[in-house]
């Protein structure tokens, strides 16, 4: 029978659990892949995980505390001791996520756990890794690879990948140094099985290998391995030696989290929102948008206090509010977001600026163009005051123009400055534009209602 | 000297190609990723790119036209002969990307592509494809892979993976079948090479291996290899045949696709938008959403109307307009975004519905007490009317509570329905809110006013 991660089974496993049930949970435990029972803990208690990690073994144990949401890991490390840190989890992980683990910990806890870890070669590599930056290659790199010298024949090499393999988890590529460990190229599994095995190494490998460098940026390395299709990717420090490889896993996560990031700044919330969070976490994600809202809303009043006498007299001006502040906004989100999007996307810019820039003012003309005509025809049939019908379309016109001006450069002079430029779009640009919106309209509106 | 993109390097590429340096141009291409070249290529007249293409060897010339964006590639074909279609591209390709270039292809010219392939087996592997839905697992897997049958050993194993690659770019796994192609279990490289070559692959293999149908939908295919971290999968059909695999960068461009989708939705553009669009095809992207804008403000001004006497006689009630439907639009695209995430990253739903909403409602109840305290307190301290500070708290209070609301529940109830959720984030809760927010406003405005 194969456990799947239901309501009713997650209810049984609990029950089996509670009655300390420990065969039955070990065979459940047994079957199951290191995802799924981060799942099913993900819904049980603290004690109850607790009770459900000390059946796995160390290898098991450590894939599982990978799988759960960050949060609830550090929350869990805090309140075991650090001798049990290094045995049950440390020991058993890659280089890289030993190191994401360690890195967590307050800084004591951290120094007993490394000095905990029995393997030293381990706890080196830990260490190593911990002075990368941790968005560079070289914080997400693993030390784990399968590594051969370029003076080696195929079966030598054969031999020593048998040794070397146990620690690694997927081989991949094969890469290929000099004696002094710098990178020389790769070599696939498939193309050393179909070599003679007295052939060199040095005659058979690929030189010709992506790599990137040990401080390269997260988001690049993603770009490349994206852009190229690479399963696996060499990192080299700055005399070309050989340091780790980052594989596509890390580059999904990567990819993830930056689109998330992105949508998340669109809808105007600060930080990860998991489906988990706790209601003061949900809150404080969403308050710093929503005070903007609110302050942009109050600076929205102001501005019409000062014109309340031309309110007053032409009431009808109050009508199209909504309208305008609801167009401006919109304009310029999807304006903000097009720059974000394809900055993100990664693609060279090799379309200038200038041209780019020319190519939204003609959108931005043609959209003013046509909503201005629309709303006019709109107000001309409704047979309103004209001074109304002018206003609401000239002024919609202008504020269509500003609201794609703005949205388009705001994002790029960020960018230009290293700024994530995803912080123009959502509502700081909608906030942004209601307000000039409404100057436009209300400083249009005078005119009118002034002259007719 | 390595050849890199750049402004200048691309001019003087156009150069080289104006001036028909056959042999210069060769030599630089050579050294370039198909990736590059498409790069490249992008900023070239069809006819620069037309003489790039003629010298290219079909196995590159195949690869540059995958990496090329849709639309281009679809005009560019279009010029093309078919006989020259299939001997220059689809001949190199493999199955998948050859599926999706004569997919594009108008009726007629799609079966002379098919009939022009010399190699029957390839354009059966072709055919076959055709006919899956093009997001499901069949429509996305390729047939080339390493296939091999439980009864051999691992030396006839090796010597029929020397034939076998030759036409599989990368091996990854090597999947075991029985003798009706049932697929029984995968086995890495890596084991094989550590194995006594005299071994009987029945013996070594992998058997407890995931897999998918034919017609799993590519959104769960891409969420199954993201959370086991697969670099391959095995896609069988419904007896259990092995059909083919999907890899690792198929998953990241579904990855990527649905969370542009998503981005896309919320800030209100339909359809991709790519850097290197026309104008008209950017303001067809932006116009649906507009036009609800326009629509919803019109509705707006609707409901003002009918109010027109209490804004004669109330002026200061048209100062918070904007404010009220800031924060209503606001507060529901938040909340409507953090279910769209919630759904699209996969997490099963082990939080029940009921609990969720409840979480929603403290979430929304606490946005609204907070909001509507600090707004009262800006108004109190202005010392305008009463009967305004208490119309703005009190329909900001409520209208938080209704923005959330809607927001949470449209995405779930789309959902439910197998409709996309992401339709309800953007514009359209916006707009929907904005309105609903109006009318909540004005009815209080009316009621305070009255009464005091």
């Amino acid at each position: 029978m194969k456990f799947e991660i239901t309501k009713e089974s997650i209810e049984l496993l609990r029950e089996l659990v509670d009655n300390k049930k420990t065969k039955e949970v070990t065979e459940i435990m047994m079957d199951l892949h290191p995802a799924d029972i981060a799942e099913a803990m993900d819904d049980l208690t603290v004690e109850e995980a607790k009770f459900i990690y000390l059946l796995l073994d160390g290898e098991k144990a450590s894939d599982v505390l990978m799988e759960i949401p960050d949060n609830d890991r550090k929350r869990f490390l805090r309140v075991l001791p650090p001798e049990f840190i290094a045995s049950k989890f440390i020991e058993h992980m890659d280089s890289d996520d030993a190191a994401d683990v360690v890195a967590e910990l307050d800084e004591d806890v951290k120094k007993e756990v490394l000095n905990e870890i029995e393997d030293v070669e381990h706890s080196g590599d830990i260490v190593d890794l911990l002075e990368y930056d941790e968005d560079s290659a070289g914080g997400i790199m693993a030390k784990e690879l399968v590594l051969v010298n370029e003076n080696w024949t195929v079966a030598t090499c054969l031999k020593e990948i048998s040794i070397q393999a146990e620690e690694v988890d997927e081989i991949y590529y094969i890469y290929v140094v000099d004696d002094s460990q710098k990178l020389k190229g790769v070599l696939s599994l498939k193309k050393l099985i179909l070599t003679p095995t007295n052939t060199k190494i040095s005659n058979i490998y690929d030189a010709d290998v992506m790599k990137v460098n040990t401080d390269a940026r997260q988001e690049e390395v993603a770009e490349l391995m994206d852009k190229y299709d690479l399963v696996a990717i060499p990192v080299v420090d700055d005399i070309g030696r050989l340091k780790g490889r980052i594989t596509f896993d890390d580059v999904i996560d990567i990819i993830r989290e930056e689109a998330e990031k992105d949508y998340q700044m669109v809808s105007g919330i600060t930080g990860d929102v998991e489906p988990g969070d706790k209601v003061w976490e949900i809150l404080r994600a969403r308050f710093p948008w929503l005070l903007i809202g609110l302050l942009g809303g109050i600076l929205g009043a102001v501005v019409l206090r000062s014109h309340e006498e031309s309110l007053k007299e032409f009431t009808q001006l109050a009508f199209f509010i909504p309208l305008i502040a609801a167009m401006a906004g919109n304009v310029g989100v999807q304006s903000s977001s097009i720059v974000v999007q394809s900055i993100a996307s990664g693609v060279k810019d090799v379309e200038t600026t200038s041209r780019r820039l020319i190519k939204e003012i003609l959108v931005a003309l043609s959209t003013a163009s046509i909503f201005a005509v629309l709303i006019f025809f709109y107000n001309y049939i409704k047979q309103g005051e004209m001074a109304l019908t002018y206003t609401v379309s000239l002024s919609l016109f202008i504020v269509i123009l500003f609201a794609s001006f703005f949205g388009t450069v705001i994002p790029m002079v960020l960018n230009r400055f290293k700024i994530d430029p995803a912080l123009a779009t959502g509502p700081f640009i909608t906030t942004m534009n209601d307000i000039l919106g409404l100057i436009i309209y209300l400083l249009i509106g005078n005119m009118f209602f002034g002259l007719l």
